[in-house]
């Protein structure tokens, strides 16, 4: 028998989760939240968070050492790891005590231990000691999240192969790392690595780095790579990971070739799959799909009042579109109509510079079929990106040629991922080129190079050279 | 007779002149910008830029000191302002040459020298060699700015009393300053000099530091400033500057008492008149109302075809205001229709953290009897602003009861100066708050605080602990 009845249980308190617990105690429904580890999942424990605290922590080690460009200087910058480590830690903490304090002041009921979806849907939780608990719920939604990929490849097992999560918690900085895998993860894990002294070498397989990204990202972000020391090599399949004495020996093919590459530390970044180990007893009838849940296009799975939202189901994996997700279950549970549009999902980088993209690059759009024009500033003419001496970036916006609508929007450059927020907006509420025009941008600012890239949608930007005609 | 004739000569070449030189001339009208001094005007050579390149060699010397918190430290943390000074140079030059680049590469004259508009609308120009030379003009745009404003107090004129444009100049870091006036310039430069170790006060006559901007940004810069040693005098007029010694002494009344302060330097930040001297000769009949250039709403002055823009005229006193009025006129000319809203301006304050200002405060909207709702956010609950470890700060949302139509938007956090962007959009375009909703922030962003804000205007922010119903 069920110990206590729920119009809600959510099973994982990552974004997805908690951010649904609590829209759903909001909207009025008695609600649970099942976690297995700490509350703040992936995203809070071993992701986003503690990867931009140590971006914010290697770079500014990396500004003090060239402070002289702006007449600071210093003798002696130095970094201790393991005070970076602590101070990641401490912001982990900080931000899981932030969650855990809203759930209990939302009212929101946190069990902790592994849960799983019964086949007459109830909620069994198995907690610290080994207890089983039984919960009903008029409503379950699946929140489990991912953990990281491994890919079969020989070797994978060995010591010193590592995922992000092993990473995070090495106590060393590797003095060698090389990093399986082009993507988002890879990107932050090489920025952090090369700022703090490592040497570090990528293998990507597909054709370039950040292969999702618009093409001219991806370029940039290999010149300044490259730049500051990382052995790039894509369109490169790993065949075997081996050990020789201290080092892991990573042989790769690479335009037919075998090439070897020897590293401390081999990170796997090749990816993250849905985590539902456990999650689902047999009997519910929840199909998958290559490991992820199959919902429909409002997050139901196949059983009645199930739904699943985030990392566990096709899609973007990233914490903020899970919890969009969540917080639109909870609201179709209460019967709300949810606010946002789920559709449109910014993307980030916590690079140097930053890199930001929302929308459908120039390709995507020529593959549905749509004419567009594009509009790029390229922000070395613009006065911010001067006075602090930023490295190449650039705005770039894709409208649509004849209504000129916005349908997609690229940075890189210094706080493109906090001025993405304005394109996401636009494209979600189907807003023009013109439109956009219509706001005067404060100077001097980064974002008066977005204003440039929309004027240069009409081939009309002051600060750029104009081409012959 | 005039040596040549132009579709429109502008006279002064700051970012309202040049602005619409560039404008104009790739609207295909011959155009010349008149300057007698450096283009750029007072924003690149003696304002806004510099100032911001003071205040990001400051503050990274401020996070050079402190960054033990993040495990990073430094042992002689040092500047050199000799050093600083010249970072500053290099970059107004560099953008300087920019301009000069961008106003030769669209075709449009610069005549270097004083300009005047004579009585028949024609504008004479003496050189730097004494040589007057005349230049005929379709249509004339005053673009000639502004300079600082000098209030009649006994002293003003003692050695050690500047202006921003003596303070930038000054080989030292002053080790005391006393700032007459609590707005913006004083604002900035007192982030500037706290930073590098100087004393400081600050005198202001109305009540508070930043009088037009929203109550609470006044309040949190007041406690801020404060914590940094800042000497914070408001409601306090100034009647007397002595010299004592190497000192000055100034004497200001606060709460009907009498006070003195001393200090090395005094910076006198009062306020800004436009630069009218030699501007009009007798005969146009272009009527100034207390010293500003009287104009309608397309910028038209009393004479025909004769138009004023930016700190010429009365309103804001702000180089992107300037520089879209600029863009207007350079387009009615041409018979375009501007693109820019020209009521609704952003204005930022480049202190730490950023304040940003969009539109109608609470305050202001009450007045005009408009009935509203507001949504704050402190981002003491934000992510990022826990990983970079901010200041308090907050960002504040105002919109329309009946309509949600936004109305404004006030800020002061990181980041805040590029953020802003995205509400002076929507106040521009009437975008509601459920519009702004639509859009997914990212995570982990600044941006995400604008999102809660949003939210808390129905008071369904996720990351604000409920109050008790």
């Amino acid at each position: 028998m069920a110990e206590d009845t729920f119009d809600l249980i959510i099973i994982g308190a990552g974004p997805g989760g908690y951010t649904a617990a609590i829209r759903a105690a909001k909207n009025g429904l008695k609600t649970a939240v099942v976690e297995a580890g700490r509350v703040g999942g992936t995203c809070l424990n071993r992701g986003c968070i503690p990867a931009k605290a140590m971006i914010h922590a290697s770079s500014l080690y990396q500004e003090m050492l060239s402070g002289g460009t702006f007449g600071v200087s210093a003798s002696g910058v130095a970094y201790d790891y393991g005070k970076i480590l602590a101070y990641k830690e401490e912001t982990t903490d900080q931000l899981c005590k932030g969650v855990e304090q809203l759930l209990k002041a939302n009212k929101v009921t946190v069990i902790y231990g592994k849960g799983t979806l019964t086949g007459n849907r109830e909620v069994r939780v198995i907690d610290a000691s080994g207890t089983e608990h039984v919960y009903g719920a008029r409503h379950v939604l699946l929140a489990a999240g991912s953990k990281p990929m491994l890919p079969p490849i020989p070797g994978m097992d060995l010591e010193g192969v590592l995922t992000s999560d092993g990473l995070l918690k090495l106590a060393e900085v590797p003095d060698s790392l090389l990093i399986i895998g082009g993507g988002v993860i890879s990107m932050e894990f090489a920025t952090v690595y090369l700022a703090l002294g490592s040497k570090a070498a990528v293998v990507e397989a597909l054709p370039r780095l950040v292969p999702n990204m618009d093409k001219e990202i991806s370029q940039n972000l290999k010149m300044i790579m490259k730049k500051r020391g990382l052995d790039i090599h894509t369109g490169a399949s790993v065949k075997r990971i081996e050990k020789e004495g201290e080092h892991l020996v990573c042989t790769f093919e690479e335009k037919g070739q075998e090439v070897r590459s020897s590293a401390r530390y081999v990170l796997c970044a090749a990816g993250r799959c849905p985590d539902t180990d456990t999650l689902l007893e047999e009997g519910t009838g929840i199909r998958l799909d290559r490991g992820r849940i199959v919902v429909d296009d409002r997050f139901c799975t196949d059983m009645d009042g199930v739904y699943a939202v985030g990392d566990l189901i096709k899609g973007t994996q990233l914490a903020h579109a899970a919890a969009a997700q969540g917080m639109y279950v909870a609201d179709i549970i209460a019967g709300r109509s949810p606010s946002v549009d789920l559709g449109v999902i910014p993307g980030c980088v916590y690079t140097e510079p930053e890199i930001a993209s929302v929308g459908m690059t120039e390709e995507e759009a020529r593959e549905k079929g749509c004419e567009t024009k594009t509009g790029k500033f390229i922000m070395s003419a613009n006065g911010k990106s001067l006075i602090t001496k930023e490295e190449r970036g650039f705005i770039k916006v894709v409208a649509e040629a004849h209504t000129g609508v916005i349908l997609g929007a690229h940075m890189m450059c210094a706080r493109a991922t906090d001025m993405i927020g304005e394109f996401t907006t636009a494209i979600a509420n189907r807003l023009t080129v013109e439109q956009l025009l219509k706001g005067m941008r404060a100077h001097p600012t980064y974002n008066e190079g977005a204003g440039e890239a929309l004027e240069e949608v009409f081939g009309e930007a002051i600060h750029v050279v104009p081409r012959r005609r």
